[in-house]
């Protein structure tokens, strides 16, 4: 058993700050009576103790009280990423099979046919009494993330009360935690990187700053001003950080602590310009599997472990499959009660693990001294912008297209958003890559569609037919350098 | 499960500092080297897996080294306190039945007729094989310490990898935990104050600066010149370094950041005293039961909650027995990971737990903002200069006595100590204080020696015999105060 998450800290440091929001902030307590006001009227719309509640809303306090309230009523939450297209929720939807959605009024055009409330229907409602629960069972799931494995289609990963709270535990272990801490909280609440800054929040007592979307004015307004120690960002945000601190040419204020870098490696020469700018740089590896980080590397040893994602945090192990020698690799397998216990849904019988350890499909090796490098994303992952884009899931929207009979995804490098997608396609006609976007662009959100179309005879495989991802890119590498 | 402690650690941040102790320094990996040598030769002494150990030794790196070497080695181990009687350490090992005794040389006449190795002798032995167990089960006893309750005959409190761990993890969300923390460590390692501060140096990845004992000239300078961060101390040792700051004329360093003061509540001019030379005080209650705090008082509470214990940490609840009315008094109960699953030895299957709740025998009330105030110690519990004193255990021995019919026992304010234990007898004949002592000192610690004899008539009890000890303080107070 684990202490009720906001109840507790509500218990504890009731007037501490807990959330700030264009200019409003909210201490525990106050979030705390919106979270049991809102609560109490999911209730009243009929939800009761262990549904499963989707729900579709943009970053805004509304949405945290509302991922609040459901844990305070005992439901489970499905987190439904606003980007998809509307076949892409729909099939989330479908497969979760979720007791309600609730959706922010400006987006129930989207969810179709499920049973749905609005946010704003939601607080015109009476409000129920709710029996609040001291604690909550370990295994109880309490959010549902939706990623794509090697198949291609999206696989809802549960993350209990064990897997946010060991990686908390871990995470505060590992870059430390200060009683005046504010998180400034840009990322998507949809994703496991914005959805355990709230997580950190309640278990440490810490105040977040949650901005609506990524606004890199304000954002560097904050960090030279000292308004936030940690940030998290993917590479792309970084890249536009520093060149706004270069612009104006500022530092952060020493007061800044750590900014946790995710979602793939980050590019050599950002490290040395964000060491200029006095930027704490924190890379990370981790998935929506280990509800967040799982390997980080510390800033002192980042120039000495260039490309490395850093050791395994105190309460996870890292293994690689089939050796225990240094440099050699082969697929990561993680272990650790921040792992998932599994799927819900389709897979829900389904399971990329062995004895406790998660085979994550990512080929890597530990250096002699334990350090993790990541080789290769999992199904050749293409993370662009923070973003995961499976090659898989994207093929197997292009095959529809009824002239298409091969196709293949890579990502290339790219300037901006660390990476972005292409296509190759074997096919009876010839097909632009504008007809083909327009085909692609109800089943995929718009940063999974392809950015060049390549036609060609045939798909590299090997002996057992299975495509050569990574022969793609390195033939599109050596055309980009000829 | 749970990472081994050490060699999780070892394998995150081998490089960094992990002790300092009279100006030798060992990072993490050389920690563990020493240990797993120590490990291997308690092993070749025969010492297997399971095997509980007892130790007797000064605070001194070898004794942390030895403790670490059992653990890996997956023993349990009784710490006994080399403050203790004879007859009182013959007690706890003939209670806790250890397999070995470990003993530093000079105290190996202290052990009687019991099976000891001397460290010395362990030190000259071949080190044997040793595998790492990667995780320990939650529920394994790491560490065996004795306390008496209300009997007054000293159990064996088990505490487990649940228990310390629940607590580190409690204690970093509530003080914080900075990457460049040293902790300074005067407790005694036999206590729970000291133990739990080598347990959060291997869980946080943190520096321990240890003493072999408490000496306040180079405390203040430690404080002064910013060699340390965090501190445990008893209320008397606070006095002394606040009376040392004044005399003089300095301020404790920026840097530091908290002084733990446990064992019974601080006097409020102490606090002032210690506001005025920057020092963050942090009020704590806990026991060896709860593998040390349970509740803290935050710095800016100190004034507005003067004499109360503070809110329960994040990880532990606290209520009033048979009441939840604010400010009714009754027993205080504790629930959480860190409270011990029970004792060893003769007390193997007694309990003073009902439904998870611990009946600490202490008395207090809940405030209307949930503030914890101990109002009274279980069993008149004494505390002097952090030290426990049970007052039954002290009236069991003076009843030994052939001239003494009975016997009470309470503690009286002193300037020094804290407070310090005084007798009250019926007897046959008039004894001297003098004699009392000299007849208690093989069976009871130095500090457990009444420092003043009341002969009396009859001794004050309630309708169903029971001596009350707080009448026998109240005359006392109110002959001192005539």
């Amino acid at each position: 058993m684990y202490p009720n998450w906001l109840a507790q800290r509500v218990q504890m440091t009731p007037n501490r700050l807990a959330l700030t929001f264009e200019g409003k902030s909210w201490t525990f307590k106050q979030l705390f009576d919106e979270v049991m006001n809102t609560a109490g009227t999911i209730k009243t719309a009929g939800l009761e103790h262990g549904a499963r509640i989707a729900i579709l809303a943009p970053s805004h306090p509304q949405l945290i009280i509302t991922i609040h309230a459901c844990w305070q009523l005992g439901c489970e939450v499905v987190l439904l990423n606003e980007r998809l297209s509307d076949e892409e929720l729909a099939y989330q939807i479908e497969d979760a099979q979720p007791t309600l959605v609730l959706v922010k009024e400006n987006f129930q055009g989207r969810i179709g046919i499920y049973k749905k409330i609005t946010l704003e229907d939601l607080s015109k409602m009476n409000s129920s009494t709710i029996n609040i629960e001291e604690e909550w069972p370990l295994k109880r799931t309490m959010s549902i993330m939706y990623t794509s494995g090697t198949t291609g289609s999206p696989k809802g990963v549960r993350q209990t009360v064990l897997n946010h709270t060991t990686n908390a535990t871990a995470s505060a272990f590992n870059m430390g935690v200060q009683t005046d801490d504010v998180w400034l909280c840009t990322m998507p609440i949809f994703h496991i990187s914005g959805l355990s800054i709230l997580i950190r929040s309640v278990l440490y007592g810490m105040e977040v700053t949650l901005y609506s979307k990524f606004d890199v004015v304000r954002v560097v307004d904050d960090l030279v001003n000292g308004n936030v120690t940690r940030m998290s960002v993917v590479s792309v945000m970084l890249e536009r950080i520093l060149r706004e601190l270069e612009e104006r040419g500022e530092n952060v204020s020493s007061r800044f602590l750590t900014m946790l870098v995710g979602g793939g490696p980050v590019p050599s020469h950002y490290l040395e310009r964000a060491i200029a700018r006095g930027i704490p740089i924190l890379q990370t590896y981790g998935m929506t599997e280990t509800a967040s980080q799982t390997a980080t590397l510390a800033p002192e040893d980042a120039a000495r472990k260039l490309g490395s994602s850093g050791k395994p945090l105190y309460l996870s192990f890292i293994r690689i499959d089939k050796t225990n020698k240094p440099f050699e690799e082969g697929e990561i397998c993680i272990r650790g009660g921040h792992v998932t216990p599994g799927y819900i849904g389709k897979y829900e019988q389904t399971t990329s693990q062995e004895k406790g350890w998660l085979y994550t499909g990512d080929i890597g090796y530990l250096d002699d001294e334990g350090y993790l490098f990541v080789v290769d994303r999992r199904s050749d992952l293409i993370i662009s912008g923070g973003e995961n884009i499976y090659p898989a899931e994207v093929e197997n929207a292009i095959l529809q297209h009824p002239m298409i009979r091969e196709a293949g995804v890579c990502g290339v490098d790219d300037e901006q958003w660390g990476q972005v997608p292409i296509a190759f396609i074997v096919s009876d006609a010839e097909i632009s890559l504008e007809s083909l976007r327009e085909f692609l662009q109800t089943k995929l959100a718009p940063y999974k569609l392809p950015r060049k179309l390549h036609h060609i005879k045939e798909m590299p495989r090997n002996a057992s037919n299975k495509l050569l991802r990574r022969e793609l890119r390195e033939w599109v590498t050596s055309k980009s350098n000829e």
